[in-house]
């Protein structure tokens, strides 16, 4: 059975840019990876390929829907170190239901088999979680995983995320693994000291440190990985993914994290300077 | 009748801080402005108030959702500058349905009569527009707005905020405003340069360019607007804004965009350097 870890965190916060170098890094270490980008913008999984592959929709639409005319390699492309890519996709942005189709996508990966074909499965979730569909993942994953940045709104996004994988550990097997902190910049932003303390008052703890740098910016543009990039600060921005594929593949102890209040958390990170 | 703004970009963008500013600009130049978030994290006014104010939901609830046992104090707070607050709300991160809340906000405040009694109304809507809940303020506005950093991630979603907005002029009477640039960093960023040969290939412009600052990230922390804050870049981060709230308030000319394609415009911006 696959290891499944779903990643999650506020809108922009660099998710996808981050789940595509988390894979590339295990698949590096020689794990078979498969990484899912559920999110209507269909842009998880193209630092891997270098395109917008087709879409789970894409495909179910130009048959009809007929779920039984879809098969892998209508919907699974290949890209950087053999990492497998799939594509949820979803309605035009402001229309129909986006988090259905997540759902629906969690559910295929089920009738395809795949959960027993992959060392590691990747979901990379849009960031505003913002109805049942877009938790789905949670439902199947063995992780949880929330991505943050050391300001207010990444950390208040955070806590509501604990609040979500809290309430879905009591029915399913997911907990979370821990924060991944992005963009650290010691000069101006901070480095990690309010995320230290969000994760200790939570119960949890910061599994990695992706540093605020351009490479990172530019490797976005040039849809690749970082492990594809040249350029001065590669191995300072390649080594935090190196570190956590390691530690994530060796299956850590997780935790059932304790969020705060809405309310209470903005009084606490009012406090934190 | 109010001028209503509606005011889009991808998650992590900066909407709420730079929507709290633009109505605290606006208010300042002696306009009366009600300011509605429309996110599940009801996150978006407390740079003007202070704090988390309840939310349309909480208040529904409390009510068990008796709409004519609401009146508008219940909602409404006011803040900096005389700028009224209101907060649709939403359900936990990752259960219900987000977008359902916000199209009934929006026809609560019909039923309030509040579409005559303000200068301004800006909606400022979360990130991720998965579904057609999240849309509803299009179908009121006279502006759509789209907030953007000069990079490929938030050109890209700008890029499908034209398409919901170009829709929805064929049946309302919403017309983009243009782009604010935000997080203009002309060191380490590329200034606007991917942001200007975007606005002008789908006929708009970028109407202000809000400096990438830490005074900013100091002022949401602080739950303040940047009119309210000290220090040095204060009238660098300020000017900006007075600056849009003046352009916006003599009601412009606006269009109605013309966007790509999706996997056209992930050519396009590749070939941007």
């Amino acid at each position: 059975m696959s290891l499944i870890l779903a990643i999650y965190g506020k809108g922009g916060i660099g998710k996808s840019t981050t789940s595509a170098n988390l894979s590339a890094a295990m698949a590096l270490k020689g794990a078979k990876v498969l990484q899912i980008g559920c999110d209507p913008k269909h842009d998880s999984t193209f630092p891997l390929t270098g395109h917008l592959q087709p879409t789970v929709i894409d495909v179910l639409d130009s048959v009809n829907f007929h779920l039984e005319d879809v098969s892998k390699e209508d919907v699974i492309r290949t890209g950087f170190a053999g990492v497998d890519t799939l594509e949820s996709g979803g309605p035009p942005a402001g229309s129909g239901c986006g988090g259905y189709v997540v759902g629906e996508t969690v559910k295929l990966l089920k009738e395809f088999g795949l959960y027993d074909k992959y060392d590691v499965i990747v979901f990379d979730v849009l960031g505003d979680v913002v109805c049942g569909g877009f938790s789905a993942p949670l439902n199947y994953a063995d992780y949880g995983l929330i991505i943050a940045c050391n300001d207010f709104d990444s950390i208040f996004a955070a806590n509501r995320l604990c609040l979500a994988i809290s309430q879905k550990s009591q029915r399913h097997k997911v907990k979370l693994a821990g924060i991944i902190a992005n963009r650290v910049d010691y000069e101006y932003g901070g480095g990690t000291n309010l995320l230290d303390q969000f994760a200790e008052k939570v119960g949890t703890k910061v599994i990695g440190r992706v540093p605020y740098h351009d490479l990172i910016r530019r490797s976005r543009l040039a849809g690749k990985t970082l492990f594809e990039m040249e350029g001065p600060g590669k191995e300072e921005c390649t080594r935090p993914f190196e570190e956590m594929a390691e530690y994530l593949l060796a299956q850590p102890q997780a935790t059932v994290p304790q969020p705060y209040h809405d309310r209470a958390i903005f009084e606490a990170i009012g406090g934190w300077r």
